[in-house]
């Protein structure tokens, strides 16, 4: 209690630990205090001989994910390219089919039809939505009443398309299209640059992982505060009701500081017990934002057996029965520790917890055997996993998701200071909210506000722009003329039929003239 | 730490003292903790000069109900019959009808056909669900995947049902339909025993009120539990990785148990530090059911001048900018204290929260002036009003609701004990979930768990049927033949539409044979 501090920061994940390095760095006086007996939240990276490291949680980076690439290569860490040299594999119906590139082509033109369409619905539509308020979109009210599963119905004409639609929400929120509404879907998409950027490994958000592990980042940010970091310090209890904030922990340490920055996700604010109470609409707007629901699963080889069959290791999984719907190759940049990396999803991640570890791994390599066409998928070295949707302090993985109708009603406080409480978490940002680089983001975002408030910097100096990582470079996605004016697959039939009526009409009219047709 | 409990109850509302009540009763060593200065949750009864007595929270109990009004009996609290002996007023498009009875009957026999349809629809399709187990209803998948927007939608052909609909929705359960799963709504719907149970006052969910208010009953029973309630006692922390469980509240206090029971709604244990972590399911289910947005708001008058113009004082006000949607007749039994009780609902409670108290109450008064047609609703003599959004301890009111797909994917574990942890509160219970009724049958069956678990009562003595109340009998709600088949206002229109169809061929074949057209 004797010590003041200006700022104590809440959750020692990267954006927590982000804002308290900027703070630290512009001499304040600060401190973080962390749930958990380790920093980097929903970044974890075990170390052990099996494994030599791996991040069991959030691992990927990309271009124009400029912020996290700055803090990295300050701190020394540096990235290397996932491997996708070789096809990529979509698994469907029991049959693999092998492609270059990240969106599976199909056999059918109307199938291609229909996916063209649907990226394209939901780039188009999300470029009227506002980074930093997409309860302000022109159609806000029209679309957060509807959910991802009412839009792919909708919009998606074959039934490959709708289910790889559901498959594409699966992988990018941990969640299913009925859980989550329409508008907040396309803010989403649009805040990582667009369906292309967001899913795509080269040139997007799977390009790269920290060479070391990502749980690095919050490691370094840790040793350069010197002891600011205090560990096995969940906080129970937040009193704004006299001159400082006092903030107590569940081993009843007591702090106080000027200003509180909260970096964790907002339904994890529940756990804290407010003196005042919140504001109505906060109180209501954290009940509502649920953390999705993920197992992230490592499967060990002997060798990279499956690059010998001109596969990268990247497949996506369509079937009920499969645990994991997408893989990516995960072994080390110098080609050790062969390994693939596979996301057990939602309704799969809740279904597939009540199994015990053992019978996850063999179902998974039964799968990787189908897809893969070899029984050396059956025979791993090693398995790690982790599963997000137990763990108290993060509540899921890999972000919050919201459900339809709570945008337009609860969502424009998500930001608001509260007192002299402000928001930083990745679910606060407003470019890549949900990954590393939009933890980062809003942790300096909410240091500066802080910093605003201490007098130290002008309120236009809260937002700053950043500039483009040089190590790496972020091409555009250039559309083609035909991929902007294809029709829909249900355009197209729709048409066909239109045609062929008329030309049935016309025909059976040419036919009746020439007497071929007699009327009787 | 020295005293260890048999059991402790987190939770002083209606459910945890029912549970409290019963094992106290049989002989077990039992403590209730409560966060607030208060006992009795969602119901609190203030009194003043004002008001002599007022239930800012939940107040109504009707037939069927049978725990809450035998416990009521038991404590010597008696009820007293709502107001209707006037007429029902329904006000749309700035015009009030006025009727007898709770559903509003229509001038357009396509609505009213609707408005038959859609009752009838939800009753019909919540029979197949079980009232134990909504997540294995032959339908559950495909309801699950659905919202009440879309049901709305599918059943609805009229504007004017669909708007009604939205209201039965934002009345009932204090959200908006494309917030709320179908499959919840139905189950929710027939736990309550149907739509006509529900909604109505005579005969219905709201036929009475508790005289001397609902926080009585809370109140009573921490009476006779002499003591063993502690008021001020919010629980941050369980332990269950010892012999005992440990219970630590806010201000550092410790109690140990054999059982705890934990009697808050879903969404307010994760302000519980628990070790160990709960389960994955659970830990992912409680991030996602919100409790519902509601502000009850109590208008005097010096007369209940809407009797002399033979209104009874409830009202169902449609229109975007009234921000009360139902009222009922508020004044006490003996006449004093003249009242109309409104509810602002849903987004409207999220959106007039901002005003002040005293700009709602303006706005409310003019909007009962237009719908009563007269000024003297203009000039209340007092108004009470309750915002149960901003409560911490509360989360909102009246209750708990599923989203899209968490009932199906999430709900089955919602009364699965953890450990030595059971659960009570009306969202627990498999009748009348969300009402007092609900809160009791929860308590006293989670107390019968435990004591179950004590050995003093065996297994099949968990679930025990409830007498009816001699007091509050229950007459069916009989359906007419033709409110069974007659066709939905869509069917009715297709069949015109076909008939009129057919009528024109055969009239004009019959035409054509008489000569009466020419072919040419």
């Amino acid at each position: 209690m004797n010590i003041e501090y200006d700022v104590i920061v809440i959750g020692g994940g990267i954006s927590g630990l982000s804002a308290a390095k900027l703070l630290f760095e512009s001499g304040l006086k600060v401190v973080v205090l962390e749930a958990r007996d380790r920093v980097g939240g929903r970044t974890h990276t075990i170390r052990n001989k099996d494994v030599q490291y791996v991040d069991v949680g959030g691992a990927y980076v990309g271009p124009t994910q400029n912020r996290i690439l700055r803090v990295a290569k300050e701190l020394g860490v540096k990235t290397y390219k996932v491997n996708v040299s070789q096809r990529f594999i979509h698994h469907i119906k029991g049959k693999t089919n092998a492609f270059y590139g990240s969106f599976p082509p199909s056999w059918n033109p109307f199938v291609n039809l229909d996916y063209n369409h649907l990226w394209r619905t939901i780039d188009e539509w999300g470029k009227e939505i506002p980074e930093d308020a997409p309860w302000k979109a022109p159609h806000a009210a029209e679309w957060d009443k509807m959910s991802m599963k009412e839009f792919i119905e909708k919009v998606c004409w074959t039934k490959a398309a709708k289910r790889f639609a559901q498959l594409f929400v699966n992988v990018n929120v941990t969640s299913e299209p009925q859980q989550v509404s329409l508008l907040w879907f396309l803010w989403y998409t649009k805040l990582c640059g667009g369906t292309s950027r967001m899913f795509s490994v080269t040139n997007g958000g799977q390009e790269r992982k920290f060479v070391g592990g990502a749980g690095q980042i919050s490691e370094k940010i840790m040793d350069r505060l010197e002891g600011r970091v205090k560990l096995q310090s969940p906080v129970v209890r937040i009193d704004q009701s006299g001159g400082n904030v006092i903030v107590e922990t569940l081993p009843h340490e007591i702090y106080q500081a000027k200003y509180v920055i909260s970096a964790i996700p907002p339904i994890l604010t529940t756990k804290i017990h407010f003196n005042p109470e919140l504001p109505a609409t906060r109180n209501q707007l954290i009940q509502r934002l649920p953390m999705g629901s993920v197992i992230k699963c490592m499967m060990y080889y002997k060798e990279a057996f499956w690059r010998k069959m001109d596969y990268c290791g990247a497949m996506y999984i369509e079937n009920e029965n499969a645990p994991v719907e997408i893989t990516l190759d995960d072994t080390k940049p110098d080609g050790t520790f062969p390994a693939i990396m596979g996301f057990i999803l939602s309704r799969k991640a809740t279904s597939l917890a009540q199994l015990s570890k053992e019978e996850r791994k063999r179902r998974i390599c039964e799968y990787y055997a189908k897809a893969l066409g070899t029984e050396e998928a059956l025979h791993p070295v090693y398995y790690e996993e982790k599963n997000w949707c137990e763990e108290q302090y993060s509540g899921g993985c890999y972000t919050t998701y919201f459900p339809p109708g709570i945008m337009t009603q609860y969502g424009s406080v998500i930001r608001q200071p509260v007192g002299r409480i402000f928001f930083a978490g990745t679910e606060t940002s407003t470019q890549w909210s949900g990954y590393m680089e939009g933890a980062v983001q809003a942790g300096e975002r909410a240091a500066r506000e802080v910093m605003c408030k201490l007098g130290l910097i002008s309120n236009g100096e809260i937002w700053i722009p950043e500039p483009e990582s040089e190590d790496v470079p972020a091409l555009p996605f250039p559309t083609t003329f035909l991929e902007r004016n294809l029709p829909s697959a249900q355009g197209l039939a729709r048409f066909l039929c239109h045609s062929t009526f008329i030309a049935m009409v016309a025909l059976g009219f040419f036919a009746y003239k020439k007497g071929l047709i007699v009327r009787v």
